[in-house]
């Protein structure tokens, strides 16, 4: 008898007919004779809606009092779906994240799973029961409600698959799985059947908004096999897990993000330290860097660009303009109107020409590169925004078998 | 340094404005140096609206699925009455009923408190914030979450001020406090300063809708002073305790509920036990039986007349009808175009004449009584739906000062 966590996001619980279908899919697995944990989170504009009723009281809310009042939103949707199930006459009992023992640092707003004491749970399935999760949620040590942070229910559902030593974790979405490209602009696209952790991590840092980063983490570190799956439609989702067979194409993804804003700073002062005193300035006030490229020096200076998230824009070049006493460079000039795209995939490591074949067809498009990253499995450029969809469908078409 | 427990209900804090309202009220007791907890219910219709979609989903769902769900409502209010308090810079807390320590039975959707654990609040106070605690719920020995049924956020204040030994508890509602009369029927209504614990049960069972009985009760019996008063509006309420001061008015109140249905059984064989049968056999469907009237027994046979709320009547006419077999008589015959008019006065124990002045009054005014029911804080008396808010004036006027 296999133990199943399956996770449900926002949209796949919105309204009645849809938490009626739910409750029907895990019904259905639970008669295959598997037991089914399931984890949910609150439905569709649900926290949106809280959000705006707290901002019309006070915009500035305390995280704790913000974390008390979201969680509200995942307790109204397990209760929906255990009546569900009671209507298709299963045995099913709901848990808030604290009875289904969901222990957190005490970091309101995004707080991080320190462990999780499944007794209760393992309690509800000896009883036969389909236990229903509220995700995004735990208790802290002074026994305050807190809130994961992004992606916490994804999160939520790979921790407890891997506390209860779980055979899967099968994570239902909008979309039939991870594709090598968003099919909404290459239509083509073709879905993976598997996919390495790491590989997923790059494609999720990328924005291909499938899984949450931390909850592949987590599933690598804990070796948890993920599906991520249509809570729609009946059809095999893909695989996550730390080996995958060898698939046809070399790569397996081409994502673009949008959300990337470049600073330059020129004619820094040649000597030591700079980029120390840059980058540390940055991480000090949490702005996170994602591609960094510093020049060769000439004539005793040099230049360095990087890139961050649009909103973290302002607050960089505050902070690099505060630094002007301190390291001596001629001009800043910054441009948010680029979008990273980008090509993952395990097999590159082996294969020296993937990097050329993706530089070769953006030429051959007459697509501009403004900056080059690459690691292991990945490759990513920086272009101008307005290429960015053009740049992913030519790249996937180069890589096609 | 006083401690208060203060009582808001659902419709005073309905929306942003009203809870801002109550913020205000809160820090202003506290700035007056007063230590302030404070029980909250849900917000305007969210209970309804909550009911609304599990009705939608499973119009049988489990009491404890319901409570999981209903329970969320008083978690919204109470963080967002917090953040409003945030932005008063008073420091604050909220607390859900198991954070508060409420312990109750296992009766989901209508619990009774068991016991309240109160130190997670007293170290609250110690830190010097107002602590918000949401009503209506708490947790069972399973570690299931609760609610107390109808007037539970009443129970749950006064519960918490006898546990804390608070100085005083304060029900805010939409009236100014305890009245002789309805004053949208008698407009020369008179406030009272005082009520003791006895009249004021009276009160709230015969329909005044103020208190809860269950509250009461519970105020009773730990002697705890409370006040009803005004949520909108700064005026003195009324007091609710042990002893009062003697007033003008003999009586404390006159009132009329209309929610009641009257079944007489005509010609029932006049043999020892028939009354046993009855009314055993409705306490054992769970049938609150009111006033009660046997007639003297003439010609061998008897008439049992009784009265039941509205929603009891099919239910009871069918109890009835089961024990024809066992019991023999004559015909059944119910009207549920009555209302019930009582007056209440801890005083008439020492005036014989008070229910004769009721009387009087009902017979000037030509209203006819189809049954009376008397103890020593009130008399009862049957009439006709249509005659009742005169009933109410005329009654009023007679025992005016």
């Amino acid at each position: 008898m296999a133990l199943i966590v399956q996770k449900f996001g926002g949209s796949s619980v919105a309204d009645a007919e849809r938490v009626n279908n739910v409750a029907n899919r895990i019904v259905e697995t639970a008669q295959l004779g598997n037991r089914v944990v399931v984890v949910v989170s609150a439905q569709g504009d649900t926290t949106d809606e809280l959000i705006e009723k707290a901002n019309e009281i006070n915009p500035n809310a305390s995280k704790r009092e913000m974390d008390m009042l979201l969680s509200s939103g995942e307790q109204i949707s397990i209760a929906l779906l255990a009546m569900a199930i009671e209507k298709l006459n299963y045995p099913v009992i709901s848990l808030t994240g604290w009875q289904a023992g969901f222990r957190t640092n005490a970091t309101s707003g995004n707080a991080r799973i320190d462990k999780i004491d499944v007794e209760r749970i393992q309690s509800e399935l000896d009883k036969r029961n389909i236990v229903i999760v509220a995700g995004f949620q735990g208790l802290n040590r002074y026994d305050d409600i807190t809130t994961l942070g992004r992606g916490g229910s994804d999160t939520s559902a790979v921790a407890l698959a891997a506390a209860l030593q779980a055979d899967k974790c099968e994570i239902y979405t909008d979309v039939d799985g991870v594709y090598t490209a968003d099919p909404r602009i290459v239509p083509d696209a073709i879905k993976l059947d598997e996919i390495t952790y790491d590989e997923m991590l790059e494609l999720a840092s990328l924005g291909a908004n499938v899984l949450h980063n931390r909850s592949v983490e987590m599933a690598k570190k804990y070796n948890v096999k993920l599906e991520v799956k249509s809570s729609f439609r009946k059809v095999p989702g893909t695989i996550v897990k730390e080996v995958t067979n060898v698939e046809k194409m070399l790569i397996r993804g081409v994502t673009r993000d949008n959300d990337v804003a470049r600073i330059a700073i020129i004619g820094v002062e040649d000597t030591p330290g700079i980029a120390f005193k840059v980058f540390s300035a940055l991480a000090k006030e949490g702005v996170n860097v994602d591609m960094i490229l510093q020049s060769i020096g000439h004539g005793g200076t040099k230049d360095i660009v990087f890139t961050v998230t649009k909103n973290n824009l302002t607050r960089t070049l505050a902070i690099i303009e505060g630094l002007k006493d301190s390291m001596h460079y001629q001009e800043v000039n910054h441009r948010d109107d680029l979008s990273k795209v980008s090509i993952v995939g395990a097999g590159m490591v082996n294969n020296p020409g993937v990097a050329a074949r993706m530089f070769e067809a953006l030429f051959a498009a007459d697509i501009n590169i403004h900056m080059i990253s690459t690691s292991e499995i990945k490759v990513s450029v920086l272009i101008n925004v307005n290429n960015a969809e053009r740049a992913v469908k030519v790249i996937h078409d180069q890589f096609r078998v």
